[in-house]
């Protein structure tokens, strides 16, 4: 099984790492980083490609682009995990159309092709006769997608709950145990490296909308956008309002809720019982599927994190290479 | 795709209902309960089936039996679903034996014996190119054999932490949220129908400690037994041990652990953390597994009832006709 991929980030990092390791039967035959790229149809080594970045910044030779990469290597999955553009989904999502029309399969970890133009791409990876996979881009570790397709087959999911952004967990998780006020707990993130300088896209609930939007498409095929959610961050949240919480032996916590039949796809800051199973702390995620005759299952993992969002998408590529045998 | 059933108690009763309500693509050409069978190769109504159990107490002729389905009816799938023998696993070994050897795939929620011969029957099933799935004899309704299968797909399980019998978890919630003794809150289990008029394969980890066993094997091919494992229950436990774990925000549960590394495959009472994930309420089933690259993963659900245990049953058989296609 040869794959390609796109992307020297975090993730990508922790995925060549991961095929140093143990990536029997798997062979990198191509590399792209945003200003560079490296091809071997013979394979390449992953740990000479992250040691080159490691020492020049560059994986690969400057002439090459990702372009040029998925559109002559030699590869069955193209591997696309370069930085989520909530926006426009660009570049990736024009990388993504290029390998499934070329009739490759695609895993990613990128939200914004999934969650912009999931019907789209889904169609085309049809009609080419290719898989898309996407675990990677809801809940990191959590095998969340694969519960929901295969580990559930039979159940009708009803509704979903989840707590999918870790950022607003550790700030909320702070705010009730020490009693911080959201700017400490803000600033402890920051320092921990869990919130980003510009906080707005994970505080004010994008991030975790995002992934509701993918959630609620793939299981409901609803061809729904961020737009349509309804989203409510954690950022004008008072340490008066979750001590009031916890009081009543409550907590405070940004819920993303999917309820179809209520025509509800909502990210909001609410009060639950402590013992609730959502109730994780720190920067952990959880979700809650209601289904049909499974009754309630809740899953709890690491939400983000180089080699848990990188296990996520060998678990995809795995996935497409057993199909294959 | 077509399914023989053995065994019409809770979860037989559960399946049957299911596949009448969503069923398609789903044959039923045969049933056995203890006492009786039906046979009808064009297919079965469960409806039909149910009803007459319901008003005679048997889903067919007196004189045609588990076995004579097994040898001579149409299937692709038995679905074995007869009650569990922890001691000799009979007569579900024979039947499950009888299957595997005439090239038919199996289905069964039944612990025995899956505890009892869980090498030789897979061995058996691998011999004759058929799949024997067993995603309902643990944790019920929770996908927990299919994540460790497929959706963990590339990690490495370290070790495995559970909550597995809904029984000592009802009695060890109730002792800490009502103070109530040990025999308090049996007695409670036992009007609620949670806990059996002899509740010793329950309260003294027996249960629990078969699903370890089952899911030690199941990750690690470790070839064990009941008998191999460290076993002790909940019904010495004092209120006074679980009121001063309550007071260090703590509390006991029953858990089973393995971790192969130390040679562990325990089932006991352990005080834990009450923000821990495995703490859950009520008769909830949880399982925490330690992995390599996901990190640790919780999986929280109802480890029982008729149509949450069906649900596993329906599962299996929808992966196995998946695979068919």
């Amino acid at each position: 099984m040869k794959i390609a991929v796109i992307g020297l980030g975090t993730v990508g990092k922790g995925l060549l790492s991961v095929i140093d390791r143990k990536g029997e039967g798997i062979l990198l035959t191509a590399v792209a980083d945003s200003k560079s790229a490296i091809i071997s149809n013979q394979g390449l080594s992953p740990k000479t490609v992250l040691e080159k970045k490691v020492k020049t910044g560059l994986c690969g030779e400057p002439g090459l682009t990702a372009k040029s990469v998925i559109d002559t290597a030699d590869y069955d999955i193209l591997v696309e995990l370069s930085p989520t553009n909530a926006d426009t989904a660009e570049p990736a999502v024009t990388y993504i159309r290029s390998a499934l029309a070329r009739g490759k399969h695609v895993v990613t970890s990128n939200k914004g092709p999934i969650a912009l133009y999931y019907r789209e791409l889904k169609e085309l990876a049809h009609k080419n006769e290719v898989s898309l996979r996407y675990e990677a881009t809801v809940a990191g570790a959590i095998p969340i997608i694969h519960t929901l397709c295969h580990g559930l087959k039979g159940n009708t999911i009803k509704s979903l709950y989840g707590v999918l952004n870790g950022t607003c967990n550790y700030i909320l998780t702070r705010m009730a145990s020490e009693g911080l006020t959201y700017l400490q707990a803000l600033n402890e993130a920051r320092e921990l490296g869990y919130a980003e300088a510009d906080p707005a896209y994970d505080v004010k609930g994008i991030d975790a909308a995002i992934k509701l939007v993918i959630l609620a498409n793939t299981i409901w095929d609803m061809g729904i956008t961020l737009k349509d959610a309804k989203v409510t961050g954690i950022d004008l949240l008072t340490s008066d309002a979750v001590r009031l919480a916890e009081e009543q032996e409550s907590t405070i916590r940004l819920i993303a809720e999917a309820v179809p039949e209520k025509g509800m796809i909502r990210v909001s800051p609410r009060i639950i019982p402590k013992s609730h199973p959502l109730v994780v702390d720190g920067s952990l995620n959880a979700i809650t599927l209601c289904t049909d005759l499974a009754g309630e299952i809740t899953m709890i993992g690491k939400g983000a994190g180089s080699i848990e969002t990188a296990s996520a998408v060998l678990g995809d590529i795995l996935f497409i290479y057993e199909k294959k045998e």
